[in-house]
């Protein structure tokens, strides 16, 4: 435990080589994660996590690198954890791989780190919660969480965020079906970015008519809300009634439309926290992060510590022959934790 | 267990009640359905199962659909398993909803069946998985299993299938993405459907080339076997060197390019069988199995009959105000389960 000691205090005295071994310790589950993670809890909850998810292609990563800039400018100090499900190996398309802005990658006020699925125990939505605790912990004012596409671990990851951004483009051609895949529901920001290019007007619509923000209300199609210049950032909100879905245009590339989402993006964590709403995502969020402990610890009693994978081994063969049934020999397993050592009681 | 031996009776007498009956018990994981489960087991493994992936908008469903024409004209039966992992709601989008051939629906030897993540105990591709077992122990020759979108969970599921298809379009124009994200290492066939529309060859020179066929072999570039018609069954294959996969064209709509694809499909389990590669698989899956029935009781064990909910709600206070890490209360909740009743043992 004395590495877990010394990374605490490199923690405690902002030391960036500290934070970035507290986070491989985390990332790779290696011994004494769970003991450093313990040891930062009470010192977790004072970022903003800000969930990036979107299509391949929708230009995630310049957006977040737009941000970054915005945020710095702020004096906020900002970290960024690139997420990538499916892929086995760092995925290429990430920020974390193409950034090379300098002003950006020498300022100690920003880290960014990528991560991929590599079997991470316990699945990669627990360990993303873990390594954002981490930079949490070291102090970072926002924590942006970006994942690539909309699947469910994106979906998971994207709503364990403070406030979720969703973030399409005109020529991807299902936004609706992006959509209709379950998005609707954690997405506090909808964004078209690239909306200078053909579409963007009326994936916005479409974006409108599936959050119903206009259903029975045709004429107010054309408000000004929805161009980057001159939309403003009150609208898509009435504190008394919950958050509406904000929906914003950007092009990312040429920085337009950017200070208004980080303003809609300020003015969402603002509502969160004064109607209550935050505190109650974030007991929910350890709610599930405990959860999702348990199963991991449970799960490495039967296949680590225990005797699972000898009885899984000589049991198979049966399976396979159809004389057993996967249902018997997993009881086999299970009764075996049960009886097994007592390391963790 | 009445229930649970009327149900055997009438999969061993092909009921077709009786099949729908036992699918919604395993699906929604009433009482009695891992014993269903595990008296079916030795009839499990003479389906061949396909699975069927891609994103939103690819025509999967009216790829399905042609399959299960092009199948039931070389009288064999299908059935299909149409998943939709982001959707908390029965998905509009897949051919279970959306099917209304009557040439197909009347037909006793074609079965449909929707799902959509409910909160599947244990996850959707187990009880994905467990469908298609009842649905091979009643005897279908072919079980498609169609899902939407390509995450990580997509992905386990299609790779739990014998022979996995991914359909890509022109414009999706993230072709080159969604491969990247993983799919390569799954997909034994690719095709690209609505392949009359514009950039269909430049997309399928896009998978060629992330397929590594033509590195260095440029002059192979526009051999016949991309277009619908002419497109040979055998050039795919070598088989003294493993499986090549496929890249074929079909416009779906028009049903070109769908005999082909069955060829290609049968050529795919011809080999993995001849090879001993569909034995692996085969036995690999049901080691998966296993170990997901194993976690999923283990699950049970604590949420659902131990006392794991009560000293979770006991202790989350406690977690929120940064008293108590969320480890610590996942320790004290993982003792309980080895101190707790012997219902399992």
């Amino acid at each position: 435990m004395v590495e877990i000691d010394g990374l605490l205090q490199g923690i405690r005295d902002r030391n960036t080589p500290a934070l970035a071994k507290a986070v491989s310790l985390v990332e790779n589950a290696r011994d004494g994660y769970e003991a450093l993670l313990s040891e930062l809890h009470a010192t977790v909850g004072a970022a903003h996590r800000i969930g990036l998810t979107g299509p391949p292609g929708a230009g995630k990563s310049t957006l977040a690198e737009r941000l970054i800039l915005g945020y710095r400018t702020r004096g906020e100090t900002v970290a960024v954890v690139a997420v990538d499900p499916t892929s086995p190996f760092s995925g290429g398309a990430l920020l974390g791989d193409r950034i090379r802005m300098e002003s950006v990658t020498l300022d100690p006020g920003v880290y960014i780190r990528s991560m991929a699925a590599r079997g991470a125990l316990g699945g990669l939505a627990t360990t993303t919660t873990e390594v954002c605790d981490v930079l949490d912990a070291f102090g970072f004012d926002r924590i942006l969480i970006e994942t690539v596409g909309v699947g469910q671990s994106e979906l998971t990851i994207a709503a364990s965020a403070d406030t979720s951004v969703l973030v399409l483009v005109p020529e991807s051609g299902d936004g609706i079906q992006v959509l209709k895949a379950g998005v609707m529901e954690i997405a506090d920001i909808f964004v078209v970015n690239k909306a200078d290019r053909p579409g963007a007007e009326r994936l916005v619509q479409e974006v409108d008519v599936m959050l119903g923000l206009r259903s029975g209300n045709a004429y107010r199609r054309m408000t000004p809300h929805h161009s980057p210049r001159e939309m403003g950032v009150e609208s898509p909100v009435a504190a008394d009634e919950g958050w509406s879905p904000a929906v914003l245009t950007t092009v990312a590339v040429k920085g337009e439309g950017v200070e208004q989402l980080i303003d809609t993006v300020e003015q969402h964590y603002r509502y969160v926290t004064e109607s209550g709403e935050l505190d109650t995502r974030r007991r929910e969020r350890l709610a599930r992060h405990t959860r999702e402990v348990v199963e991991r610890n449970l799960s490495t009693m039967v296949w680590h510590e225990g005797e699972g994978e000898r009885i899984l081994a000589a049991g198979l063969e049966g399976v396979v022959q159809g004389e057993v049934s996967p249902y018997r020999l997993a009881q086999d397993i299970v009764a075996g934790i049960r009886k097994g050592g007592s390391a963790h009681e």
